[in-house]
């Protein structure tokens, strides 16, 4: 038996996502089925509308409404202060605390196996918001402590060295350590190595 | 910082769907933002067609493209076999091995918690089904071997012999025991009992 075509597409559309496999789309679409046709296509507008309504903001290259984004057009923010974040999903991550600076947002990490150079992702427009903008005070390099977000800092990082120069710009990476919660007895040797490190008097 | 509206509303839609969490629906919605304009498109279209785009078999329940479907209109199909399944996810479970039958598919199973008693799926037009159509030999019951798919074999075993009244239909359950591939260390005691009831001589 072939599945129907409508029932097909839709299960191919779903297995392109992250995470999701053949079996997985096949429970997504057939659930889908008893779903009332306005709430499909409430789904549907939602796709359609999810780039067309939304621009990168010119300043932190934010996915947002507007630009500059709700956040750089925020008064209440401390303008000198910019963490430099992989992906716009990590903001919700500073959000989520008591931060009060601005960001700026890569979209990637140098990743060179998937050719991936500094480049591709936002590291040029980063130098030249820091070097036109003389209240900048302090650059959190808030990458991933994958692989792929280590090569980015450390090439953030000497970039940033270079740009300074002699200002007082203060270049920082967040802190590594054990995470809240966790247990020393299941932590990786590198984490333990990074909390050593990082430890700090009481 | 409010997540802008466009992304909040298709993580909105995401979130509805089963098996998909806050976290995941996030995590889709921000993949979706790098993906082509034409993509998202596709994607929509196949939500908005996914329904208008299909019919339900008058014969067997099955969602299709034609009425009768794909499996009614076969005429190397073994019409004298029927196979009453839940979802029509099942009937794909079916169609891997070599049956040759066709399929009667409930669109649910009988639970009490959930409202879903026997007039909520498609019990009755089974009967109807069996009792107009004298070339019926079998009836396997492919309910899921949970409290509900149990239930309702139950009750159709019960309202199919009330039916059958002297007929030579056969109603038959789907075999229960150790699934292929599996360890019996593992196996739960329902199932050893299901498979030590079940066994058959070699």
């Amino acid at each position: 038996m072939k599945i129907a075509k409508p029932i097909q597409r839709l299960i191919d559309s779903f297995e392109k996502l992250p995470g999701i496999g053949p079996k997985s789309a096949q429970r997504l679409t057939y659930y889908l089925l008893h779903v009332p046709q306005y709430e499909l296509e409430q789904f549907a507008n939602s796709l359609v509308h999810l780039k067309k309504d939304t621009v990168l903001c010119s300043v932190c290259k934010n996915v947002s409404e507007s630009d500059p984004c709700e956040i750089d057009q925020d008064l209440s923010r401390d303008k000198s202060t910019i963490a430099v974040v992989e992906q716009p999903l990590d903001i919700l991550a500073f959000e989520k605390t008591r931060y009060k600076g601005v960001y700026h947002i890569l979209h990637g990490a140098i990743n060179p196996l998937d050719n991936v150079g500094p480049d591709e992702i936002y590291i040029e427009d980063l130098m030249i918001r820091v070097k036109s903008d003389g209240s900048i005070n302090e650059v959190i390099i808030a990458t991933n402590p994958t692989m792929e977000g280590e090569a980015t800092a450390m090439y953030l990082a000497k970039k940033l060295h270079e740009l300074k120069n002699g200002s007082g710009l203060i270049i920082t990476r967040l802190g590594m350590g054990i995470p809240t919660g966790a247990y020393l007895e299941f932590a990786d040797e590198t984490t333990m190595t990074q909390a050593i490190e990082g430890r700090r008097a009481l």
